[in-house]
């Protein structure tokens, strides 16, 4: 009944994935065209092995494993692989074992699953649902995207508060459809308010004449539907939660959100940030193709260029204290990437202080005469030092002291900067992380460069 | 029983955290030296909401704080508390309150309290401990830091093999003691190897004559103590687990991890991530002090300056050059600014890829081909883009042949730099989130400026 378990003799990174001998046989099998062999060396494993090894395939060769598999595909492999890759292998997919597939999965996951597909095919996979299912999944669908309605799962397990431990063990053991995985059973009223919860754990340990309600949880929390997906995945990390109940706007329970979908959550919001930060779609994958990753990138790329042309142009201005002094020209690179550094360090800082919510209105007015403090400590240090090793290289004090100016005014705007734009954007409601790179360096190149090469020419010219 | 649930009306992110009112209150009760008000006002509040609030306050209003409310910290507040405030809360406590604290604590979180202190301090907790849990946590501490071993708590819930769901729930209902939340039995052999488990759903919702044996979940996997704590998180996220038992390298059953500390893991790993790309220290926080703060980030700005003044040394190889063409120096921020935004696009997605286990030994040439592609014909994008802008700019046909030329050079080297360093990184056993912008900026903006101006020497003058 039990899969292998993980060899402890291996101790490389790659524990937790297909070991390149099966890597090989499978690609052996793929060759050809071995279906039956295909079958055998992917019986034992996981479904999110599965979709790992097809995510890993190029798509010619995904092609061709699908025609061999496709009939073995079921609701967990699907659910686990990229929605990228995902589409295509859908189309790919006989109808009856998309079907199948589709039946076997739980509400939060074909509700992942057909999201963003377009009408029609939306309707075939819905079609194949029985109508309960169905109709649960067309009611999460009318709740916002990325919001707890969209996340939860239908599926839950409740007792009406007046039951005791024998009553509700009876009604598990009678049930015959239960979630694969549940943790709580939730107490709920007459009119479906819940009203508290009980571990598993807590009814296994208790006597049968046990009253629920002397057993439930000391923390409740309940969930609205409306809630964003990312504060409740915070959520589930602060306050340990291993699943919650999901209520509607008139406080009745709609669903339950577990741990492991808060923590899928909590992976892709940072995957979002880090992503966003370093000016990458925030949707790019490892699997994508060198088009996919072109048509991400480019716009970035387009942006900074324009950013870089202002930081040029400001160049531009002081075209003759260039020519009159060529040693700023060698200088110009320090300023631009000492400013871009302090700032990016300020910058990832709030975006993640934002994102774990440990920024916050309470503290912000602090972090932000911080951030101010180090920056201005940090241009005067950094100009001191580098105000001598210019003093040395071009033996002249006078440009010393204007890079050493400079600086301290430069590392002052990177943390103006890294700190004010994404508070800015977070109130107004956009994601602090689109404060990439580009836009705070373009800030710190174009005032860094404008006093650097404007104080020289008030200075030494 | 319950705790008031959070409002629905505030669609603020301020959800799952003190209201601003709540904190006004208290501000005033710590002015007051009011202990009574404190206590009232936090009896209702969850730990994890008082850890929060220990953390946000400066460190002399914390003193006051602890003054009046230390006689309230409970081991369940001391575990939530982020590591460098808590060794000073841990100071003020009174010696008996942090012996009653730590006794209330999973053996995991007290080996997370106690493995940075210092042996006199340490013996200090571990003798208030009673002597199973003290061996416990001795045993814990043997293991490497970040491994399983030092994750895992060693309270867990077994059943010999031959059981049946009777003999499990009457042995349940017996037994005093039992872990706060537990989610599985762990089937052992005689000798405590563990060779299945059964959640607790299963064992409520079957009859008591029914055999564990038959209700073993079909997917099983153990970690094995030494497994390092980044690897479980990624497992436990991949494949869904709730919790898994630990083994020792007797394959004999230690203790037990659970999805909350492997949310708390992979949460750590992300920060640690962001934070490394940025060049700020990877323990950084958002209650640092200035000087804390100074402390992490000046190193990293150093390193900066020092790659700083390579690039610049070699724009003062070509003095001449820019003297002659002052244009050069107007483009030169161009070609560092692109070359830095597309290396830490490549980057900052290797990184990723390699944190999330999608970018493997599997995949990686194809990774590489596609970002040396995506390098070059970016290259030739922006090349032909920039040639034109700076063909209208200046007029100079054979300046714009230089730049696109440069440009080419610059994006292909990118690509090269940001995902070969990473790549070697992983490959010698470091952090590839160390290759942070810094270095791959130092790449991109010595090999650009090399290019830029040498094929300028050659071809312009």
């Amino acid at each position: 009944m039990t899969e292998p378990r993980e060899t402890d003799t291996d101790t490389s990174d790659d524990d937790f994935q297909l070991s390149k001998q099966d890597v090989e046989a499978i690609d052996k099998a793929i060759d050809e065209g071995d279906g039956a062999a295909l079958d055998t060396l992917l019986e034992p494993t996981h479904a999110a092995d599965i979709a790992d090894l097809i995510e890993q395939l190029n798509p010619s060769r995904r092609r061709e494993f699908l025609k061999l598999y496709s009939g073995e595909i079921d609701g967990d492999i699907l659910s686990e692989i990229d929605e990228g890759v995902r589409d295509e292998v859908i189309e790919q997919l006989p109808r009856e074992v998309l079907a199948e597939a589709v039946r076997e999965m739980d509400s939060d996951d074909v509700v992942d699953l057909i999201e963003d597909m377009d009408a029609p095919e939306r309707e075939e996979i819905l079609s194949a649902l029985d109508e309960s299912d169905r109709a649960a999944v067309e009611q999460s669908l009318t709740y916002p995207e990325y919001s707890a309605g969209r996340l939860m799962q239908s599926e839950v397990v409740t007792a009406p508060e007046h039951w005791t431990v024998g009553e509700t063990i009876d009604f598990l053991r009678r049930e015959e459809w239960l979630p694969d995985q549940f943790y709580h059973v939730i107490l709920v009223d007459p009119r479906r308010h819940p009203i508290g919860y009980v571990t598993l754990g807590k009814l296994l340990a208790s006597r049968r004449e046990v009253a629920l309600r002397d057993i439930t949880e000391d923390s409740f929390r309940t969930i609205s539907v409306l809630q964003d997906e990312g504060d409740v995945a915070h959520a589930f990390n602060k306050y340990h939660l291993i699943s919650a109940p999901v209520v509607d706007e008139h406080d009745r329970l709609v669903g339950v959100i577990t741990i492991d979908d808060a923590m899928s959550v909590l992976d892709e919001e940072h995957e979002e940030d880090i992503l966003r930060l370093a000016g990458v779609g925030d949707e790019s994958s490892i699997t994508d193709s060198v088009i996919e990753t072109m048509r991400q990138r480019v716009p970035w790329l387009g942006i900074n260029l324009i950013t870089a042309l202002l930081a040029s142009s400001v160049v531009a201005l002081f075209e003759n204290a260039i020519a009159r002094l060529v040693a700023l020209a060698v200088l110009m690179p320090i300023v631009a990437s000492m400013g871009g550094n302090a700032g990016t360090q300020t910058l990832t800082v709030a975006v993640r202080g934002l994102a774990t919510r440990s920024l916050t209105r309470a503290n912000a007015m602090r972090v932000v005469r911080r951030e101010l403090a180090v920056g201005l400590t940090n241009g005067v240090l950094f100009g001191v030092v580098l105000g001598t090793v210019t003093y040395i290289w071009f033996q002249d004090p006078k440009l010393s002291l204007v890079i050493g100016m400079a600086m301290i005014v430069n590392l002052f705007a990177a943390a103006l900067g890294g700190i004010l734009i994404p508070l800015g954007l977070e109130k107004a409601g956009a994601d602090p992380a689109l404060a990439s790179g580009t836009f705070v360096t373009t800030v710190t190149d174009v005032l860094g460069f404008f006093t650097f090469l404007g104080l020289a020419t008030a200075i030494l010219l």
